[in-house]
């Protein structure tokens, strides 16, 4: 393939055949398709038509709500690499993973299947993702590019964004993955960017992701994100899907007879399917059966991982030997684990909470009790009542609260971020009856911990942990594993407290991202706002001392040194976090970017490590507005080593060297700008009258120095030595 | 005038002759043109290129920042007119100002010019400014039009807006003044309006405000804000300040011959410039002289009205007879009375406020000291000591604090909004020294009161009263006038709580208008913060009951009956606020917006008054971006009464008739939309495989009933019988 195929072969292959797979035509194979991005969602059987039916099974390993706590690479990596063998086994080519959409709005419908609010965060675990699952010869599928932060009205609402959030924040991720793990894939959205459609997008797939980035890939529509097959292509979509059952093959070519569409475009898209079939070969021809055993443990370590302790004041965890334990809530026997919608994978099997915590405490020492019902229905006072003796009668007491799958899904946005008011009432009643209480929280999104925080003395918090989540959190309560993971998303004291709190979920098919790059704890510290628990918080059953910072600098990367010592009493590891910030800048900044972290190895008490991040040069730019490309600030930048973004244990401050923004002096230049550059305030102070060049450091220049050259002839005021330097104002 | 006039003729009729003036071209006379909008700014003998020499003695009224304050329509109407009568007494055909800018954010360098953060105390005090002004042949120059909120690279800047927070916020001042007082002249602003400069933005002084509001009178520019005048004809701009001295005529001319510029742009410019002659002719030839007594008489009924109590615990304003009186701080003997740049008058007298506390209390009851100096010289430790002996050897201290002319200005923007720290340092010696402290503030912008609002029993804020301030000022602090201003801006606790602190001064001449619709107040309810006192808030030293709100809706306005009584021990008037509000929504809202005042007269202790106010229909209104237009939402609408925006006293709900937004079922619609439209579903229904129709109210329409009818094609579904009710989808 492909320039040798005809105009219809070639605009078969740009469309899907059916719901999960595309036409075999020629030398090129159908390829199959599926949902992931943290399980291989196989369908079984025929496709139907909207790809909601029941799927074979897979090993749901964390969604990356779960996942992203980690703030592991390696771990991630070797999830990737899991992921790939299964849908290798399946005769899968493509899963559609990872999402690295930031997470804007804790309300935001889909954040369970997204990393954080960080864009290094999701850039770096994305990357580590499309690593693993590539390395098994299965292409990952990058998505959803760009801009897709709300469910509401996904399919026409326009994100109306400015250029230097788009770049340093929604698609600096993005960047960094294409750059880095160059997935083979890349998956369009379904909303609108500044009124345009992704699909239709040529700046995005074109001039972006293929002209800056060198993305040598396939971009694959979200499913239904076409509306006009012609015009995606044009604009750089290579395969919609699912695709029209051919019923626009004849406009396609059409388009190219009439030149609507250069074939140039059309062979662009049939190379990018017929690349896609050559990488993904391998994968094909090399069907291993899975080890769904070791996959479940992968899973299990995997979750374990991804548990933050938020807090845990007297020490109540780990929970003792001996200790009766009373287990309290629904989602202890009935585990919330995965997210709805699309990526909602059939599990291998589920570890249950409740049973994991009896098999490490032993039957006898455990009470368990609903509390609640999820669907509302029964006598609640009384089951409170239950729960509550059941917590007194226990030496401390393990309360599962959550989100259900009706409170949250792929489909719709939440209008707020509380837990149910009956699971409230619950733990309020259990606090009152046992200050020994531990709650753990499953949810895909943030939920809002104030009407409990200062009241229980222990809170584990798992996001969505997959099949193996409920063994991993009694690896953690009980001591098995000691906790590392870390928030990648701020958990604030009120959801009016966000900064997208008034721009969310939008309305008449616009959303204003009003907060521009202030998203997430940009903005929270930016303002000085008290958060319950800030970005990258988590807690350890030891403590770790940092020391020795050292930061080098060369041209291209900023290298730091710290040595991290378990000063503790049990084994654990740590989570390092480097920020940068500036406090003089040419543009507004947050206080703080994170920029890089690293997780030591397992320390034993009194054991130290020598950690070493790096931080490219590049990473400290910003997007100049004035030139339309990456500047980096020259001169003193403040590097933070912190346990979280609230928490910075050391500081340096480095000298780094600028990046040349030539902006000479123009007719559109300031009097101001114009008097610093000494030849044009020669040429001003010659030929004007009233000596307007000996203005420069006086206090009229406060009042007119921000008047351009050219409005200067507004006041009859002309130079023509100003002439002779800049040209003739008109021609500009 | 003007088809007669050769194109020369015309072109010269369309920029100024010199800084001051306009041409006199055949029966057009030259006009007149000066600075306001708080003093005639005339000047004296020759304009100078920059027009900031000595002007003529005029009375210098209170700022837009102090006269605001008094939200009192009939007062203002009343300073318009004295000021209309000393513009007509010094040759002055049009006076600029007012000025109805948006105070955005609190470091607006001139916010001092401007009236609130409210469009409609800045639309209904504009209005009776230039009612005022124009009552007396003199035109009023409405300014600056439009999104001018920095004076950070003002001359450049673009204001980066949504269309809907341009209607709500920044163009519903405009609009109302120029639908309601009609200007004869509107000036357009320096800056960017989403990158197209004011001064050539078509669609804003043509499309908008000629079309939309029915504008019949001339377009000015800013003294300089002019690049190019052909683009500045085309626009709809009329005349070019001051003018290029000719330069640029030959180039218009020649437009014109080369079909570059319509004629007919010229034509309507220089028709502009006659009809302003022929409107301002009566105030040519009515000279009288001006009665200056009267007008400073006039200036301090207006800076009184103007104070706003925002403090008085245990009563200690007014200050008893036989009080002794420490009065401390610099500005009680050089009050800071108007703001920096044009608007700068040259005062007829000015009244000294230790001076008039002398002549109210005795000269031997009063003690001044400076307690600080301005300028930082002498010993700050000393001066500070002086003055808390001198507080504590009194029975009441008044300490004046306040910004000075070096900490803000037109021609720059703050940083902060603190107060200097040596005048931190006074009043918390003061405070120290005698409980009994009354501090005055002067300032053109907000400052931070929270260093010492808990610890002064009593504050009075004057924002800048003009040349009368000093008597106005000891008529409220002794009770001669019972102080009835409110605040028209919120004082927040702190600077970063405000909703525009990440977006201003902007940079690299982008100025982001992230926070939208969300300004001033309506941000600050949004997000429920805390603020150091309310936009609306101001004290009396009586009190006032409100009581039996009647409201009355028909199909054109809300008629609104109040009932304040006078419950308290003196004679006071009561400015009271009508505000708005919906639950349910289409759109974001705000909890509340103003959308009617107003002020009782004088009521003696137990005197009721019976208030109407009135609320048009019309302003009920949200910009509706699906349509472009105004739409007023039907149903339930809350009325709320209050005495400041966080002191509602009554409520009430009311309904009211909506407008019909015609939005048809097309292609773009979603298949839930369609779905809720019998006919539409019903095709859906009838030729769809799998019963798509059927999906209506399904858990499978949480998931795509946000799928637009013209995607449903990537999933092979087709309806011919919804082609026969929408057409085909490609055409559209």
């Amino acid at each position: 393939m492909t320039d040798e195929g005809s105009i219809d072969d070639r605009t078969r292959l740009t469309r899907g055949a059916d719901f999960w797979s595309t036409e075999a035509v020629g030398e090129v194979p159908s390829l199959v398709l599926t949902d992931g991005p943290h399980g291989v969602r196989r369908q079984r059987g025929d496709a139907d038509h909207l790809g909601i039916a029941d799927s074979e099974p897979a090993t749901c390993f964390p969604p990356a709500v779960g996942l992203a706590q980690s703030w592991d690479r390696d771990l991630v990596e070797r999830v990737g690499a899991a992921l790939g063998r299964e849908a290798r086994a399946l005769g899968v080519d493509v899963l559609l993973g990872p999402g690295v959409n930031i997470k804007r709005d804790p309300r935001g419908g889909r954040n369970f299947e997204y990393f954080s609010e960080d864009p290094v965060v999701a850039g770096t675990l994305g990357a580590a993702w499309v690593t693993g699952v590539q390395g098994a010869g299965v292409a990952a599928s990058l998505k959803h590019f760009a801009l897709n932060q709300a469910e509401t009205d996904r399919m026409r609402s326009s994100s109306d964004v400015d250029p230097r959030t788009v770049r340093e924040i929604y698609l600096r991720a993005f960047e960094h993955i294409v750059r880095t793990a160059r997935p083979w894939t890349v998956m369009c959205s379904y909303n609108r960017i500044n009124g345009v459609y992704a699909a239709e997008n040529r700046w995005l797939l074109t001039d972006v992701l293929r002209g800056e980035w060198g993305f040598d890939g396939l971009v694959v529509s979200d499913w239904g994100a076409v509306r006009d097959r012609v015009a995606a292509l044009r604009a750089g979509l290579d395969l919609t899907m699912p695709g029209d059952g051919g019923a626009g093959d004849a406009a396609v070519a059409a388009a190219v007879g009439s030149g609507d569409l250069d074939p140039a475009d059309l062979d662009r898209a049939t190379t990018a399917v017929a690349t896609l079939a050559r990488r993904t070969a391998a994968g094909r021809d090399q069907r291993d059966d899975v080890d769904h055993d070791a996959h479940h443990r992968l899973a299990r370590e995997a979750a374990a991982r991804c548990v933050v302790l938020l807090k845990n004041d007297d020490d109540v965890l780990p929970l003792r030997a001996g200790a009766r334990i009373a287990v309290i809530g629904e989602f202890a026997q009935l585990p919330r684990y995965q997210g709805g919608g699309s990526s909602h994978v059939t599990a291998t099997r589920v570890d249950i909470p409740v049973d994991e915590i009896r098999s490490r405490a032993g039957d006898e020492m455990v009470t368990a009790v609903a509390g609640v019902t999820t669907d509302g229905s029964g006598d609640a006072v009384g089951l409170r009542a239950t729960a509550a003796g059941a917590a007194a009668d226990a030496d401390v007491a393990v309360v599962f609260l959550g989100l259900g799958e009706k409170q949250e899904s792929e489909g719709f946005d939440r209008t707020d971020i509380e837990l149910p008011s009956d699971q409230l009432e619950l733990v309020a009643a259990v606090i009152a009856a046992q200050p020994r209480t531990v709650v753990v929280l499953s949810h895909g999104g943030v939920v809002r911990v104030a009407p409990f925080v200062d009241d229980v003395p222990a809170i584990l918090d798992g996001g969505l942990l997959g099949q193996a989540g409920g063994g991993a959190l009694a690896d953690v309560l009980f001591g098995a594993v000691n906790p590392s993971g870390r928030l990648a998303e701020t958990l604030p004291v009120r959801l009016a407290d966000c900064p997208s709190y008034l721009d969310f979920p939008g309305g008449h098919s616009h959303l204003r991202y009003g907060e521009g790059i202030f998203v997430g704890y940009r903005g929270f510290d930016a303002r000085g706002l008290d958060v319950a628990f800030p970005f990258g918080h988590g807690l350890s059953y030891t403590r770790f001392a940092y020391t020795d910072l050292d930061v080098t600098v060369d041209d291209e990367v900023l290298s730091i040194g710290v040595t991290v010592t378990n000063t503790g009493p049990v084994v654990g590891r740590e989570v390092v976090q480097a920020y940068v910030g500036r406090t003089e800048s040419s543009v507004t900044r947050p206080p703080r970017e994170l920029k890089s972290f690293a997780v030591t190895p397992d320390l034993e008490p009194s054991a130290s490590h020598r950690l070493s991040m790096t931080i490219d040069r590049d990473a400290l730019a910003h997007w100049d507005v004035r030139v339309d490309r990456w500047v980096v600030e020259g001169g003193a930048w403040d590097v933070e080593i912190g346990a979280s973004s609230r928490d910075i244990r050391l500081e340096a401050s480095v000298t780094v060297a600028g990046d040349d923004v030539d902006l000479p002096i123009t007719w559109q230049s300031t009097l101001a700008e114009a008097l610093a550059d000494p030849a044009v305030a020669e040429a001003l102070s010659s030929s004007m009258p009233d000596g307007a060049g000996e203005m420069a450091g006086s206090d009229l220049l406060t009042l007119v120095g921000s008047m351009p050259l050219d409005r200067l002839r507004n006041f009859g005021l002309t130079s023509p030595a100003l002439i002779d330097l800049l040209g003739d104002p008109d021609a500009g």
